[in-house]
């Protein structure tokens, strides 16, 4: 199957079965996540992953019910940072300077370009900007899981507040913004399956120059 | 290739070499993003997919002198919605009905919540949830062009007022707020190809539960 039909094959399923996605399939949707870029490749997010049904079911009621909560095999919670810090850049600066083996000298320029644009934004701006790069992410991750055959719901239907309190975000500094709820469609059940996709037309979607 | 072999061969390419990408490949890249899934499937954006290498020539300086702009193939440019309005979303219901043969009398539910949670917003909140649909939509066109081995830069570093009003943006009710270049490295000359990629480790960017 192309990437095309795997994206023709997927939908935001409603209701799932309950079935386990072998963990291989679980890993290289996270790689792909892990994989995708961000401006200036910051990554300003943490992915929270789970399996746990005990906490599924405490964030069943903070999502409105919704099944795929519980019926999922992985919970993906994206969180991005509640705010950027020199530390977060420090950490940054540290990891391209041991991998790419250079010096922190050769790479002050860029830690400049990095503290100048972030650091001098408010916790809204910083917010608002590590939202994009999440869902940047979350787009990627969609795109593996169906290339992987495995059914994703994204899902910002839920009280991001109560969700932060129940996983203490808060104290980790973070800010949970959409839940991927990983796992396989029940096809008896599932009304939306049957139906066809809606999208707009090309011919409305793109303006060619 | 598989997908993650794909996503490591992609990086944020800096120096393109004018080569155009083949119609076919740029055809599948767009039908991604149309597949993309967005906020209760509203999609609201538009693309502006721009060859023409006058426009782009233009648009070089309001992206800082960056060279993808005009040794790329395709410029894409998402713009999204300025306000989320009551014939968007009329026409939103309208296809609906059309493409899934049902009466816009069933369709009443749907319609409601969709006025309800988007129109009372501000246009600041509109516009917030639609840049992160278009980011979504951005990675999965990102990840779709690495499948098919075509270098796609995301690109922030640009101004979007200058870009919006070179385009007509306004009078369109839209707003830039990312490009993508689309294209084929030139490995003589980026000096960011031979650099390893950077990415916070897994055990740092994912929590498991």
């Amino acid at each position: 199957m192309n990437l095309i039909n795997s994206l023709e094959w997927r939908y935001a399923c409603k209701k799932m079965n309950g079935q386990a996605v072998p963990q291989q399939k679980i890993d290289t949707i996270l790689e792909a996540i892990r994989l995708a870029p961000t401006s200036m490749g910051v990554q300003p997010f943490t992915i929270l992953v789970i399996q746990d049904p005990e906490i599924r079911k405490k964030i069943f009621p903070i999502a409105f019910n919704q099944t795929q909560i519980t019926d999922c095999s992985h919970l993906a919670v994206f969180a991005i940072w509640s705010s950027v810090t020199q530390a977060h850049l420090d950490a940054y600066i540290d990891q391209i300077a041991t991998v790419r083996k250079t010096s922190k000298e050769l790479l002050k320029g860029f830690q400049d370009m990095l503290t100048g644009s972030l650091l001098h934004q408010t916790a809204e701006q910083q917010q608002k900007w590590a939202s994009k790069q999440a869902y940047l992410a979350l787009g990627v991750g969609i795109t593996a899981a169906a290339a992987e055959a495995v059914d994703a719901t994204p899902m910002e239907g839920f009280n991001p507040a109560a969700l932060d309190q129940l996983l203490n975000l808060e104290e980790k500094g973070l800010k949970s913004v959409c839940m991927l709820a990983l796992g396989y469609r029940d096809s008896a059940n599932d009304w939306l399956e049957k139906l066809a996709k809606v999208r707009r037309t090309k011919e409305k979607l793109f303006i060619h120059f």
